[in-house]
């Protein structure tokens, strides 16, 4: 099934047109939009929608109003090129042992004095934590002492049936009971994963790949195998085909909406492939869609799950990065092996805390997520593009730029004599996070590359940030390459 | 270090010094108990102190008032005996699945229409469920985002310092960074146990064990050895002991305080012992403490941690049992361990929940959780009292009933001829539920035995529930015995 818009708003529809007509040239940097009294005539529109969908796409920067003269196509900034995909290694599967770095850069990114280009979340501030407190506290009164303790394994019934009916009107067809509510996506992934291996399994991931999926790959003490992934499309889907042929392999593990940390937005009808793919291998895909919601663009893109008759995908996702961080509350909507994740998590944290369960479920029925979404998501995309400015203004020729749909991630491929693992050091001793690009493989192969989260537009330091970076970046180019 | 008692009430110390002369017999049946103005004069108290101890001890059921004439040691209720210690199988360590059968038991006991003597936790009136909301909302409306957000791996700061310091005054010196804050005692002992082996290693249990142990060590793919265990003093030391020199042995899992389903309480000095010769082996005790709160004697015996000097006892408890049930707020202090489970933590569910464990930081710093302790521990002793009043009256001849000193729960040994699965699957056509012996071992060993929740004094189904089973095991000896 296609996804459906998330709003039928009809300035969204209007700004959605005229972002597609620059997106694709038909609107160029510098020509006005039509006026007012053009659009109102030519669609049958009222004024104020008209506004709004100029509003619209002056907050995501790609209109720019000029006082009593109009709304024109906004100059695109200098771009660095994207990067290029990089063949994963051409061994086989090996074990994984990323975690050690991992604990100093989580460390870092907690440090309020941090600016935190190495954080995984977004900036506080996004998100209405007044909101979720009072429907906590609402929620939680409202319940009976027996439903408390009597808390489900399988998740709040009120949260689960949300989330169903969230995901319906998203085209993506959920059983009630496949549904189980997690700490997070990071626990739901754990128990798929877990679900569908035992030690020493092969699991392929995409190459960069999140660096929690090898953390749990580590910890279950199974072997990782990358595939070619493409920055701006994903998992290659003949090199997979190819590696399915010459290897056993007991799951995939991929992000297919704004990978971490390309930014990759697989195409719909590549998803569609790679579910058919993987059924005739009857190969499980465990699908990390944390950033689903995070779409720069007004269309949501479908996930693989749309596409799932078989009950083979294990999708898994999160409230974490677009509503209520440190609440720890995702879930697995995991198709066959819905019972099999559910003994797990029984097995492991007997239920998820239901006071922020509550909370969300609460919030979700006051009606205003919607709203926060949108707005969420122009924060971030105006963000991208600001950071991407500074990127190119700033960093030294040979950088490469991902310039992502969604999320909040850009993507680095510094030159090659930059050691990025030595720059996140550097960088670090002056109170700037980042992500090193070490971080996202098995073999700590992307020794040049860098993650950079974009997602704090209110950061007033963000910009002396990267213009840092920047030049340190081409200091170690330049000492690299002096005698 | 010795534990420190948990109050030092004037009145309290009275009535455990009069609980102590009931128990050793010195104030025997029948016999009354020093006057108001005797007592003021022999100890300088004051008569409302007096008339407190009094009430203390009715409330225990170990006195009775007789109007206008004084309190008079009660009756002891003709009591079953004490189950005998069952031996441990024979053979080697091995692997368990006990999981299949949970999933039916834990389905049952949330239905609130089933008497709940299988289930595993209190009667949800005994808890403070209004305070903790009202905590809840105003310790998250006072966190800033960005504490929300950077919530940490090891768990929210006040209440890591809450837990440092209630230890302490009992006597067990936590070191601040050796704790982890979890999602509930059942995350903290798997991450404990993921930390301390490997698949295939061998964990000793004690006998029968707590299922969730066994199901920990079904989900990493270890094995099971089983220890003799006594029901009243728990494990064996010198079984222990002769085990160890036999077995290559990752790690122990015991409860020493209020085992379940056993309730057993190991006494002081063997704690020590066991500490001790663990120490020798350098070997980890994963100490599971659940019901460490749960003392139904007024002073509290200290946990095998208390003795820990080597940094080997990694001790889990949570608030599931005495506070918060379905908040999922336990914790690890986990020794010389816990980096390691820090970071299994950080790969498996990065953070716990912060609502719920602000919710219960705020609830301590506002002074009532001792209050609710003691009245929730009044509660259950006087709960188990009833309970096996009306085990003795209604149960065949040759049942055996442990007489824990804490906790809820009481492990009943039937005679050979009962089935005590069919028994449950009896029990729960009539809306009851029991927990068969059969899930507290990995070889299904406990045939004829039950575990029972005696923790539910307001629910009125309970004599009529306890009185149908004792029948109905009635009949199962009449029906096998009868040719």
């Amino acid at each position: 099934m296609p996804a459906v818009p998330s709003s039928s708003h009809r300035y969204e529809q209007l700004a959605a047109e005229w972002a597609e007509g620059i997106a694709h040239g038909t609107l160029r940097p510098g020509e006005r939009l039509p006026s007012v009294r053009q659009t109102c005539q030519a669609k049958g529109l009222s004024p104020s929608t008209v506004f709004q969908a100029y509003a619209v796409l002056e907050e995501r920067g790609l209109v720019q109003a000029r006082p009593r003269s109009g709304y024109y196509v906004a100059a695109r900034p200098a771009a660095k090129p994207r990067p290029a995909p990089v063949a994963p290694p051409a061994g086989g599967p090996r074990p994984v042992a990323v975690s050690e770095l991992l604990v100093e850069l989580l460390g870092s990114t907690r440090d309020a004095d941090v600016v935190p280009l190495g954080s995984a979340f977004p900036a506080p501030a996004l998100f209405p934590f007044d909101a979720l407190a009072r429907s906590g506290a609402r929620a939680m009164r409202r319940l009976k002492p027996a439903q408390i303790t009597g808390a489900l394994t399988a998740g709040d019934e009120a949260l689960r049936e949300a989330l169903r009916h969230r995901h319906a009107l998203q085209g993506v067809a959920l059983a009630p009971e496949e549904l189980v509510i997690t700490h997070g996506a990071l626990e739901a992934l754990n128990l798929c994963l877990q679900a569908v291996t035992r030690p020493g399994d092969v699991v392929v991931v995409e190459s960069p790949t999140f660096y929690g999926a090898l953390q749990a790959i580590e910890r279950l003490h199974l072997r990782a195998l990358e595939v070619a992934t493409d920055p701006v499309t994903g998992v290659d889907l003949a090199a997979l085909e190819a590696l399915l042929q010459r290897e056993r392999v007991a799951a995939c593990w991929f992000m297919t909406r704004f990978q971490n940390p390309l930014g990759a937005l697989m195409p719909t009808d590549h998803k569609q492939a790679l579910v058919a793919l993987l059924a005739r291998h009857g190969i499980p895909l465990i699908e990390d869609d944390v950033y689903g919601e995070l779409h720069a663009g007004l269309q949501r893109p479908p996930p693989a799950k749309a596409f799932d008759a078989a009950g083979l995908v294990l999708h898994c996702s999160s409230f974490s990065k677009c509503l209520a961080p440190g609440y720890r509350v995702g879930w697995a909507a995991a198709g066959r092996f819905a019972r099999d994740v559910q003994r797990l998590k029984m097995m492991s944290s007997l239920s998820t805390s239901l006071p922020a369960q509550r909370a969300i479920a609460d919030y979700l029925a006051q009606g205003g997520y919607d709203r926060h979404l949108r707005q969420l998501r122009q924060a971030l995309a105006a963000s991208q593009r600001r950071a991407r400015g500074l990127i190119a203004r700033h960093f030294p020729p040979g950088t490469r730029c991902t310039q992502p749909e969604g999320g909040y991630f850009l993507w680095l491929e510094l030159p090659p004599a930059v050691d990025a693992l030595a720059l996140h050091r550097l960088a670090l001793a002056q109170g700037i996070s980042t992500a090193p690009g070490v971080l996202f493989s098995a073999d700590a192969r992307f020794t040049h590359h860098l993650r950079l989260n974009v997602g704090h537009p209110g950061d007033a330091r963000l910009d002396a940030a990267l213009r840092w970076l920047g030049e340190a970046a081409r200091r170690c180019v330049t000492d690299n390459v002096a005698p």
